[in-house]
């Protein structure tokens, strides 16, 4: 992109490509409903919460997610998609990976909005690198910590401070979320052609090698251990 | 309030008086739990809904109610309030309110939405008639409609249409929320001096003579009618 153009200049010339431009509408689909299930998540967290001021934390943090949804929403509208229809191929993989991953409690609710949404912000962070600048802007921008990290890790760590037996119960949860997730990414990379051609190539254009891949993935993995620690769990 | 002064100084003239004081943290303190807890509901409507397009209409309402939380919670703070402790003597009214008035899906969500919140607001807007204009300036703000009106009246007139036995269901349930939410506004009367004080009289001061109390149930009851009507719903 180092030609003399601005990255907004050189976003649309980028988007002169169809089969980009499909990955794009799909990259900020698949984004666009995780935030807005993101919003309903955090809500429902709010619900759960024990005191008032917690409730009111979560409840800043989802409407948080719900601006960045406008954000993505507005994006896919400027690509000339129905944003609708964009979302509508992830509603099934996201909706079945909340749906066997429902909290039981408050404690297994903010896990799963830290070390859930930690992979997945990760993973779309990686992805960022391969998009044109003001794709990547919105990206990076829509993945930015809402704060929840702090206030997760505090309620988190001093939950088993009060009580150690709940270490054990919440690394189990954390396991059983990295893996419901991974199967999910699994379905949506064998679903969504435009998606997947675009990371690992297609017939006429060489995508990230495998090498990069396998380095991505080692990333995850350490980002989601590095989590887990924070919280004081096993991974 | 005619006198020369603007009204925020007449305001903060009256707020010179304890007890007034008191009935206006009341009177914040439960419609800001309120909102929290209406933001709560309408995303957990959202999650319910059948259509991206109403998951995202719906998460958009809730953010909403968020905005007129944050707006009261920082004249709490104004008033020299403290807004949790101000919340507090409202969250098990409410808490119970919605225990007992759980939707058992989307039409019954749609129809709490406008139903419930349009009796709580129609009641919040009369008393704003007693408040200096300030506050009554607030009230009238986050008591105003969001949109949802015309959503739901949208949305249960076309179930209805579909299937007229909707009809039957929905319109009892209306009438169980109105009698929830007139039992849980009772505890509150009985329980909150303040606020009761306020509207009654105490001691030392008149308050709304009870033929006008009469007249305000009766416009409480007509709104409602009317609005149950709206959907086509038998009051």
């Amino acid at each position: 992109m180092i030609d003399g153009s601005t990255p907004f200049e050189a976003s649309h010339a980028v988007l002169a490509d169809p089969e980009y431009r499909a990955a794009l509408v799909d990259l900020f689909g698949v984004l666009a409903y995780g935030e807005l299930v993101a919003f309903e998540r955090l809500a429902a967290d709010a619900a759960m919460a024990p005191r008032v001021a917690d409730k009111a934390a979560l409840a800043g943090m989802a409407t948080a997610e719900y601006r960045h949804f406008l954000a993505l929403r507005e994006r896919l509208v400027e690509l000339g998609a129905d944003p609708d229809q964009a979302m509508e191929p992830f509603r099934r993989p996201i909706d079945e990976f909340h749906a066997h991953t429902k909290p039981a409690d408050w404690l297994e609710g903010l896990v799963k909005a830290y070390v859930g949404d930690g992979i997945g912000t990760d993973f779309y962070r990686e992805i960022s690198a391969y998009v044109d600048p003001a794709s990547r802007e919105l990206v990076l921008d829509v993945c930015g910590d809402l704060g929840q990290s702090a206030f997760v890790v505090d309620r988190v760590r001093a939950a088993i401070a009060a009580d150690p037996r709940v270490a054990g119960r919440l690394a189990l949860w954390g396991r059983r979320l990295v893996g419901e997730a991974l199967s999910q990414a699994q379905r949506v990379a064998a679903e969504r052609d435009a998606l997947s051609t675009f990371l690992v190539g297609g017939t006429d254009r060489p995508g990230v090698d495998l090498a990069e891949i396998g380095r991505m993935l080692a990333r995850l993995t350490d980002s989601h251990t590095q989590r887990m620690q924070e919280l004081g769990l096993a991974a």
